[in-house]
């Protein structure tokens, strides 16, 4: 069980981490293209995050659970966008 | 301490999550030039990763501090790239 004090630090960690990635996917949807993204490198990033999300669970962190999970549906929205319209 | 075995996933994940941020530095410093990026989205992921790395530290979490010490060096020299050349 992790401190909750030490929590709080992580909670306010993944807000900002997360929601610094919220505007890609704002702009990708708003204008219809996600030309200057590689898919490559969404999906290695994707893999990654899950692994964070499995390691997360693993240790019991609820900073990294909830900051990767978030992640991985934005993630995975822009991967699904991508592939339907290329 | 963590379970060594789960400390595998956590470096595998911070290996895939960090490297995907790689070719971007690598961009800016070739082209010399970073106009795409916006300094106050740098400025407040890197802040977020610093908490990251202050987390893995509480937590005594190895993996979490060496994704987020690399990541937090790669995005000071973004950070200064950008102030130098704007």
């Amino acid at each position: 069980m992790i401190d909750p004090m030490f929590e709080i630090i992580g909670l306010l960690a993944a807000f900002l981490t997360t929601s610094a990635f919220i505007p890609q996917v704002y702009k990708i949807y708003k204008e219809k293209k996600a030309d200057g993204i590689s898919l490559t490198m969404y999906v290695i990033l994707f893999i990654g995050v899950l692994l964070w999300l499995i390691y997360g669970i693993l240790i019991g962190s609820l900073s990294i659970i909830i900051a990767n999970g978030i992640t991985s549906l934005l993630q995975l929205s822009i991967i699904i966008f991508k592939l339907k319209n290329s």
